[in-house]
């Protein structure tokens, strides 16, 4: 999307057609930076330390790092160690495992002359497929939307709660939260915007608002505490997050946190939808709460938090006393009973197994 | 409580006999102030600008406010005058109108060359009442805490959450949701403290871990997003957290946050108490999310986050866009449905009229 008068996505081949460049998200929204990456253990650095996030994009970064790879020795011996590199960067991301995996068997298929070429030409066309993805979810949630603006009275925009980033940043664009958001409003529709500032790492109020202002879309950043009390008092819509794996029977792991908006939207009757590309679906897997592995991050994040000071400098500054330890579950499962639809680039599924079996017979029938 | 090797209490009458000392909890954790209040307007200031917070500390300071008008001028006209301006400085705590009421009232009918000694002397039972309240609580919540540890293998801690402080550092001395933590540390009964950060204002992590860390209570900091995932993995053995204002049908207005928690309890079956002093109870207000105003605070609570940087100097930083507004509702309410049981001085009510009534049946025969 638009950052400036630019259209970036957020990872692209740099101009030497060998190295890659993306969107450094650490230091947004103070300062916009393009870091390039040269190698495999560079891919792996962004990744794990979040240079870049959000399961789309760290896919397609993992792929990109497996073709970098590549320029440096594309044996079979060195794409295991890459995938391996590259896979243990972050636990929880689906994304990251099917881009990997489809990377290594598409390569390991070619003799080893003939993997660098193919290595750049798949990972680009995961970036341009990741693309069409954002925007077909985008186009199916946009109905949603459009259903809920025609119970408006004219004028009146249509409130949506999001939860953490799963907007363009998190994806090689448009976003998959954010892609009907963005779409609603290309069409004319009118829409806010409340933001979770998403502690501790703040992705809303650093990211999803940047986003926003960037997009000139009406939009207000709250803590992540006040989203239960807006819908008390009928001032959400609807909720839509991303998640970084769905289960086969539709639980959702996403951003610690969703699981208490989900519950508050139950409660209030407020429509919840995950808008997801089907890559993030997990067919191994069931029952989220209880198999999937929920990454615990350093209680450091916890203890500070990093902004800009009045001074206009980069800063971290303590909350807690120091004597004070953290802990840091970085994402939760939000039980399907909770989910009000799953948006995906074929439709919207039903949060249940037949749901999205009905949608992607072929995948649900492998299914253990 | 003790703050080093010295007990304090949050507020005590100055060495001079007349100004009011408090703690200035703004600096906290990271500094140890103590502020002197020479007049009503400084009173005003202090409870306006949160120098002071918690509802019963709140209520303590207002009365010692009104002391402090009988200095300067103790006629009805004055009086009525300082009423007001104490009234006006936190529209949600109950305790404010009933300790400002109760003063007036007292102070009115006497007259006003007798009005300087008994506003003093009232101030001071007021405080006095507050520790005992806090301690009755304790008590009655520690049985509480105690048949959990019975369930409990030889050693294991009970796990408690809180939010936001309703520790001694709201209320006079000892706390209402900590009182029955520090009873059950002093009576042996192993206990881990789960402490929310409580954005905006991060009062658990400036100042619930703070008490913590001071009397050697084990203790974790979490980000608000983190508690509904504890809860599902059965982390937490009951949840407590104070009031700001209890309805007369067992609603609980408390800070923002709070209802979300209450949600994530109820959804795993973890108890969900309240410790509150019987003050906090509104008996002309019965449906809390209808009824109760809620406090809507500067978006720029929301928008920045105050600590210490590296070099050890207090800042504010700024997460996130400057084009980004925010919306800052400081309170919620949690519905009587979500919670187990009100631990009062007097016992612990069931969350209802009925159970309400039958703690405290001179009060509720009044209700309208």
């Amino acid at each position: 999307m638009k950052v400036g008068d630019r259209h970036f996505r957020t990872i692209w081949l740099n101009e030497d057609g060998q190295s890659v460049d993306i969107i450094d998200q650490r230091w947004l929204p103070h300062d916009f930076r393009v870091a390039t990456l040269a190698s495999v253990d560079q891919t792996a650095v962004a990744i794990r330390d979040m240079w870049v996030r959000g399961a789309p994009l760290i896919g397609v970064t993992a792929a990109y790092g497996m073709a970098l790879q590549t320029l440096a020795d594309p044996s079979d011996e060195a794409l295991d160690a890459a995938y391996e590199l590259l896979h243990e960067t972050r636990p929880t991301a689906i994304n990251l495992r099917w881009a990997l995996d489809t990377m290594r068997a598409h390569l390991k298929a070619l003799p080893p002359e003939e993997r660098r070429a193919a290595a750049y030409a798949k990972a680009a066309e995961l970036a341009d497929e990741d693309v069409e993805l954002s925007r077909a979810i985008g186009r199916n949630g946009l109905e949603v939307i459009r259903r809920i603006a025609e119970t408006k009275k004219p004028g009146e925009p249509v409130n949506i709660l999001t939860h953490c980033n799963a907007g363009w940043l998190a994806t090689v664009d448009y976003g998959t939260a954010t892609a009907p958001i963005y779409l609603a409003a290309e069409a004319g529709i009118p829409v806010h915007v409340y933001v979770d500032e998403t502690r501790p790492r703040n992705q809303g109020a650093y990211l999803t608002a940047w986003e926003m202002a960037g997009h000139g879309i009406s939009h207000t950043l709250i803590v992540d505490n006040a989203g239960g009390h807006l819908m008390q008092h009928g001032e959400i819509d609807m909720v839509i997050v991303g998640t970084d794996r769905t289960t086969a029977d539709g639980d959702v792991c996403n951003k610690i946190g969703t699981y208490l908006k989900a519950l508050a939207a139950r409660d209030n009757n407020v429509p919840f939808y995950v808008g997801l590309p089907s890559p993030t679906i997990d067919w191994t897997v069931r029952d989220g709460v209880r198999e999937i592995p929920i990454e615990e991050r350093p209680g450091e994040e916890v203890s500070s938090v990093w902004g800009r000071t009045e001074g206009g400098e980069i800063a971290q500054v303590r909350v807690s006393p120091d004597l004070t330890p953290a802990r840091n579950p970085a994402f939760d499962v939000t039980p399907a009973r909770l989910i009000t639809g799953l948006i995906t680039e074929r439709g919207i599924a039903e949060a249940s197994p037949e749901g999205i079996a009905r949608l992607f017979p072929e995948k649900a029938g492998r299914s253990p």
